[in-house]
C-alpha cells in the first residue's frame, strides 16, 4: 500500500524521512524554505557541529548512507578538558573505538537531499509554507522570489520544518493541543580555530575539546579540513553575559582569564564574536504530534532540544524510521500509524530533551571536579566486571539503540547502585578504622 | 506624567484595567474584537460563571464599583455537596458573612465598559487585531464588518486579549520567550437549571452546589433571576468521557446513575448537551510579559489558568492595580514599570494556577471523603483557636488580599502542622491503647 506524503521541511529530518518513504514505495514530495544547498553558500556562523553517533548511523544505515556519513567526518574518542592555567584531561567517552563522529551540517544534508532525489523523492526548494489545513490535509506555499503560490493535497503531511515549524503552527491553533517552549538563559556564538601548515590539527582532533568554567564554557569540535568548530555558551544577560562583553577589549579580558590556551588559536575572535548572531537554545514540548491521518510531527518541529548531548539529529533520524516502521504496521490507516509512532517515540524524545539539559550541567560544572571523575572511573569498572548489566548512561545514548527512556530509567536505577556502593564503601572505611583504633 | 496607553481586549482584565488607567488621567484607547456587548447577545453556553471575591471587589472598589457589582450577584456561603444518593451535605467556605458571589459575566463586563468610558477612555468594539508591531509599538486593527484597516501609534500597548491573545503571539515569535499552554484532559458542557415558579431558585441558592464523583463532577452556581448555571466537567475521550455519550439514552443513562437528582430540574438536558459546545480548559505561563517599554501583557493573555478556584477574574483585575501601581512609582520609565509589574505578579499567578488545578482534585474527588471533611473541621478549629496564625487556604485566596505565593507557602508550612498534629495524635491513641492493654 502506497501513500502520498508531503514533507515540510528538507533539513536533515525531512530529507532522511524522504529517502526511507520514497525508498518504500510511497510517493513523497517535499518544500524546503531554503535555497537548494548544492547551489550555493549556507549561513554562517549558525550551526552547531553535529555529532552522529550509533542512533543517526542506524538510520543512515537504513538508506545505505552510513558508510558514506563516516568518511566525511571525524571520529572523535573522548572528552579534552581544558583547565584555566590550559592542563588537559583526557576521558574516554566508551571502550576501545566506540566514538562520535563530528560531521558538518552541510554535506551531510546534501547527502540526504541526493539520497531522497535517488530515491524517487520530488524536492522543490525556495518554497516557503504559506497555510497549512489540517482539515483538508493541504499546504499552500509561496515561492520565494516570484512570489506565485501553489496549493498541493496530500495524503499527509510531515511536518519536518524545525523549532519554528509551520505546521506546528496549525496544529497549535486548534483546541487540545500541548505545547511548550523554554529557552534556556545561555546562548552561544560560534568562532572559529583554522586549520594548521598544511591544513593539519592546531589541537587533537579525535576528541571534543571543553573548556568547563563553572557558570558557561567553551567547546571546540574538529572538522577534516583542519579547522574547528568552536562555541562559546554563556548567558545573555547578568555579570558574565554576552551582553556584559561590550568591546574587543572586554572580550580579550574574559579570554585572557578563562580561555588563555585558545586566544592564539582564534585569530579572528573579536571579530567573529562581534559580527556572528547569538544563537538562542530551546526545548520545545509538543503534543498531540499528528492530527487524525492528516498530518504528523517529526524532528525538531516535534521536540526541539539543546545541543549538549548531541542528539538532535539522531533524535530526528529514528522519529524518521519509527514513522516508516509504524507506516508499514498499519497499512491504509495512517491516522492509527500516526498515534501508534507518537506513542513510541514521544517518552524518548521527552527523556532526551531532559538528559540534554542534565548533560549541559555535567559539561559546564561537574566535568572538571575530581569526585565526577572518581565516579566515571568506577562507572568504567563496574562496566568492565558486569558489561551486561551496568552500562554507563552516555554509551547507553551514543553507542547504542536502548531507548532513550528505558535509557534514562536504567542510568536512575544505577545511579542508586553507585549509591549503595558508596555508602557501603564508606562504611568498610569507618569499620577498618575503628579495627585499627581499638 | 500621562502615558498613552492602547489596550487589546475590552473583556473583563481590559476593561477594569481602561478604567484604572483613565482614571489616573492616562490617555486610553481599546480596541475589542467583539460587538459592544451593550448592544446585543452574547454566545451562549461558553461563559463559566464568575465567582468574583475579596481581591476583585478591591480592585473594583478601586473604580468605584464594588458595591454595584455585589449588588448584581448572588453571595455563596460554602459548598453543597450532592451525593450519588441525593443527599447533601454542606461545607461552609469562611465563617459568618465570609462568601464569594457568583455575578453573570455579560452584566459585569457592560458595566466595567461603561464605567471605563465614563473614565475617559475610548472604547472601539468590532475591530480585531491584525498585526502587532512590538518594535515600533503599533497596533493595526480591522473592522470585522467594512474590512477597513487603521494603525495605531501608542505609548504602549497592554495585551488584555485573553488565552489566545495577539499581543503575545507577537511577543512569542520573537527569541527568548518562555511559554507553555497545557490542556486538561477534562472538558466542560454548560447546562442550565431554568427558575422555579415566580422566579424562585430550584436549589438553595446561596451555596455553590457540587456533585463529585471521582474522575468527573458537576456544579452549579446561582442566578438572580432564579436559574441556576450548572457545568458538567469530564474527560474528552474515554469510557467516562464526553465522547462515550453519543446519544440521548446515553446521557440520560449517565445521569440517572450519577447526577439523579438533577434530572428533573434539568428540562432541556439533552438538547442542551448535544447543542452546546464542549469548552476545554487550559494553563497558559509565559515570559516575559513585556517587551522593553513597547508592551505588557495582563489576565488570561499572560496566564489563563482552570476555572476550578474561581480566580481568573480576580487575578486580572489584581494584575490591573498592580500595573497601574508600578507604572506610578515609574514615571516616564515605562520599561522598568513592566518589569516592576510582572516581578510582582508572576509569582502569584504561577502560584494560583497551580492551586486551580489542585482544587479540580479537590473538587472532584476529595470533598466527599470522610477524611477530607475531618481534616477540614480540624483546619476550622485551629482557625478558631488561633486566628492569626493558622488560616485555612481557602480564605486566604477567595477572602483576603494575601498574594497567592505567599498564601499557598503559608499553606504548605500549615499542611506540614497538620501532619504533625495527627501523627501526635496517632501516637498518643497508641500509647492510650497500650496503657489499656496493660
Amino acid at each position: 500500500m502506497t501513500d502520498r506524503f508531503l514533507i515540510a521541511g528538507a533539513g536533515l529530518g525531512g530529507s532522511l524521512a524522504a529517502a526511507l518513504l520514497a525508498r518504500a514505495g510511497h510517493q513523497v514530495h517535499v518544500y524546503e524554505r531554503r535555497a537548494d544547498p548544492r547551489r550555493g553558500p549556507v549561513d554562517a556562523g549558525r550551526s552547531i557541529n553535529l555529532a552522529i553517533s550509533a542512533r543517526g548511523l542506524f538510520a543512515l544505515g537504513r538508506i545505505g548512507c552510513a558508510d558514506q556519513v563516516l568518511g566525511m567526518g571525524v571520529p572523535l574518542y573522548g572528552r579534552l578538558i581544558h583547565s584555566p592555567t590550559g592542563s588537559l584531561t583526557y576521558q574516554a567517552y566508551g571502550t576501545g573505538k566506540q566514538c562520535i563522529n563530528s560531521v558538518p551540517r552541510a554535506a551531510l544534508n546534501q547527502l540526504l537531499v541526493e539520497s531522497a532525489e535517488a530515491a524517487g523523492a520530488r524536492i522543490e526548494f525556495g518554497r516557503r509554507s504559506h497555510d497549512v489545513d489540517l482539515i483538508e490535509g493541504t499546504l499552500t506555499t509561496v515561492d520565494n522570489r516570484t512570489g506565485e503560490d501553489s496549493r498541493t493535497v496530500a495524503g499527509a503531511i510531515i511536518g519536518a520544518d524545525g523549532a519554528y515549524s509551520s505546521v506546528r503552527a496549525a496544529m497549535q491553533r486548534r483546541e487540545w493541543f500541548d505545547y511548550s517552549q523554554d529557552y534556556l538563559e545561555h546562548g552561544y556564538k560560534e568562532l572559529e580555530i583554522p586549520p594548521g601548515p598544511n591544513g593539519t590539527h592546531r589541537l587533537e582532533p579525535n576528541a571534543l575539546h571543553i573548556w568547563p568554567r563553572g557558570g558557561y564554557m567553551m567547546m571546540a569540535m574538529a572538522n577534516q579540513n583542519g579547522s574547528f568548530t568552536v562555541t562559546l555558551y554563556m548567558r545573555i544577560g547578568g555579570e558574565r553575559g554576552f551582553a556584559s562583553l561590550a568591546t574587543p577589549a572586554d572580550v580579550l579580558r574574559f579570554f585572557e582569564r578563562d580561555f588563555p590556551d585558545a586566544i592564539p588559536l582564534i585569530p579572528e575572535l573579536t571579530d567573529d564574536f562581534f559580527t556572528h548572531p547569538t544563537g538562542s537554545l530551546l526545548t520545545i514540548r509538543s503534543h498531540p504530534w499528528h492530527v487524525d491521518g492528516k498530518a504528523v510531527l517529526l524532528g525538531d518541529a516535534a521536540h526541539a532540544i539543546v545541543p549538549f548531548y548531541g542528539q538532535g539529529a539522531n533524535a530526528a533520524f529514528e522519529d524518521g524510521v519509527a514513522l516508516l516502521e509504524a507506516i508499514d504496521a498499519h497499512p491504509g490507516q495512517l491516522g492509527r500509524a500516526f498515534e501508534r509512532y507518537e506513542a513510541i517515540r514521544k517518552p524518548n524524545t521527552d527523556a532526551i530533551a531532559d538528559l540534554a539539559i542534565a548533560n549541559f550541567h555535567e559539561m559546564r560544572d561537574h566535568v572538571a571536579s575530581p569526585f565526577f571523575l572518581a565516579k566515571k572511573r568506577l562507572q568504567k569498572l563496574l562496566h568492565a566486571l558486569v558489561p551486561r548489566w551496568f552500562i554507563p548512561l552516555y554509551p547507553m545514548i551514543s553507542f547504542s539503540t536502548i531507548p532513550y527512556a528505558e535509557a534514562k530509567a536504567r542510568a536512575e536505577r544505577q545511579e542508586r547502585v553507585l549509591k549503595a556502593i558508596g555508602i557501603g564503601f564508606a562504611v568498610v572505611l569507618c569499620a577498618v578504622g575503628a579495627l585499627l583504633l581499638l
